[in-house]
């Protein structure tokens, strides 16, 4: 990878952009506005909730990199944000998930009714957003992009529960659950930009949201849990097969595809069975092959920055794959 | 309202527009096509629940009434259709509910998270399939619209368990929840008229949609159901307060509005509870006060069709305003 990277902290890669957002925040703001006071009420949660921006971030440093400042790449960028939300809110509703980023998910603190409504609520504001700009560009790719992620979130389905999950699927199921919104993000930022480049983006950001994901899956192995010492194994207690486990299965003796199988069909997986899978995997070399995929994806997002012109939003953009590859959740 | 009307039957409102309407079910098994066993097993049990096709036959007869037929308004009918569809299938999920026409719901079908993703990904097929058209007004009406009516669904859940839920409240429910898609469905066919003719058939398309969701409610206090022989009183066995109760609660002795509270508040109400606040509502002149503002803003209806000109397409939407008032579900 080029040595002309800035340092990987999420403040460092954000500084080219920090001024645009800032302003991202407000429009957020602006856009969820409600004259109902429930859904203020949720909005305000939600909005408390919100993690580090790194969509918008990519988004803003995409139009800096090609040409940018725009002034409509601000409220674009809030507008991925907001349908990263109204994923989010579905994504707990549907997983019955309690927490998210510590705090309380709004099915936990309103209801699973509340949930569906204000996924459907923030997912129609960010259409009427893109609508109001009047350029259909924008509307193209998050519209695709959008229904992109349905077909990942019933691709998740069918990860649960079997042993006969590919690494094939696998790539399918996080592309479009995962890496398809970070490449819109970045195709977006690029939309006045060379066709090239703009193609060029779109690889970008969908290699770069591969890695994510495979990052993520990764520390669910790896990555000791505040409380418990050890690694949580969350996926595997809930019965999702992700990278690590796929590249171990076919190197793995029969007995230990037999604890995995056996954990695969409990009700409720003791600590004990997770441990042991946990640490058949990584014997078999699991972790080792993830983190190798995940490397040359970042090679391949890497590459794709060549086709733009050299400039600090650039190198916060190569910045962003080496932030991805080394986080720590 | 105008004697120039044809029969109130369906197939004598949609004959107009009967070829439309056949090219619109083929539009529709197209827009929602995907590579995925699961979503095409959802569809086409989706398809074969398929109602009456009430909105697209506003659509194509607003159309026609407008100086069409013109090529898009059989794919806008068939995008309005595929949003009821999803409002359907989110409305299913968010409720329990099991039966939906007689047919088993997705929700019960399939299962909780596949009906949040399902209507997120026909939401999103409608957003794609808007953009492919090229124009951004059909996206404007009904990207409004679609907001409108998760708001809708928040009031929704504040007309339960209240008394004190007022006629203003209940209004501004049934517009967002009911009348704001058939009130776009109505513009969106009108989209190439005047300006004038485009606001009479939002207008139209408003009060239609009230009148509808007026005349439901009262079914529910009078169609007596199949099996039971009286009725079935399913609203108020969910805690919905609608018209002919609100309407009914200020005139009843303290006695009946203590038996309506505490039906409301009850975890299972039974059947001769809720048989004596229906009868409550009945001798208080409940039933007569809903009709009476359902005929009402039937006649609204019927005058902002003067707007148009004369043709068999705007005696059919003229007659559709009779079937809805006389249709006993």
């Amino acid at each position: 990878m080029s040595s002309n990277v800035a340092p990987a902290t999420l403040p460092a890669l954000q500084a080219p952009v920090r001024a645009g957002l800032d302003r991202v925040q407000k429009e957020l703001r602006r856009i969820v506005e409600a004259d109902f006071e429930l859904i203020r009420d949720v909005n305000s949660h939600l909005l408390r909730m919100q993690g580090k921006l790194f969509r918008p971030t990519i988004l803003l440093l995409a139009d800096q990199a090609t040409g940018g400042p725009r002034p409509r790449a601000v409220t674009h960028a809030a507008v991925v944000e907001l349908i990263h939300l109204a994923t989010l809110v579905h994504d707990d509703s549907v997983d019955h998930s309690v927490l998210r980023r510590g705090m309380p998910t709004i099915n936990a603190l309103f209801s699973h009714q509340i949930s569906v409504i204000m996924g459907d609520y923030l997912y129609s504001r960010a259409v009427v957003e893109l609508v109001r700009l009047g350029d259909m560009e924008p509307l193209r790719v998050l519209g695709r992009v959008t229904n992109e992620m349905t077909v990942g979130e019933m691709r998740q389905l069918l990860a649960h529960d079997r042993m006969s999950f590919t690494e094939e699927q696998y790539d399918l199921l996080i592309r479009s659950k995962t890496a398809s919104l970070l490449s819109g993000a970045a195709e977006v930022g690029g939309l006045e930009a060379l066709p090239e480049q703009r193609a060029a983006l779109r690889r970008f950001g969908d290699a770069l949201g591969m890695v994510f994901q495979i990052v993520d899956d990764l520390l669910d192995y790896t990555e000791e849990a505040a409380v418990l010492g050890k690694p949580s194994g969350s996926d595997l207690r809930e019965h999702k097969l992700t990278l690590p486990l796929i590249a171990a299965l076919p190197r793995m003796s029969d007995t230990e595809r037999r604890a995995v199988e056996r954990l695969l069909y409990a009700q409720d997986p003791t600590d004990d069975e997770i441990a042991r899978v946990i640490d058949a995997v990584a014997v078999a070399g699991g972790l080792e092959y993830a983190r190798a995929r995940a490397q040359q994806l970042g090679e391949q997002a890497d590459a794709e920055l060549d086709h733009l012109p050299p400039s600090p939003a650039r190198d916060a953009l190569r910045a962003s794959i080496s932030y991805v590859l080394d986080r720590r959740r």
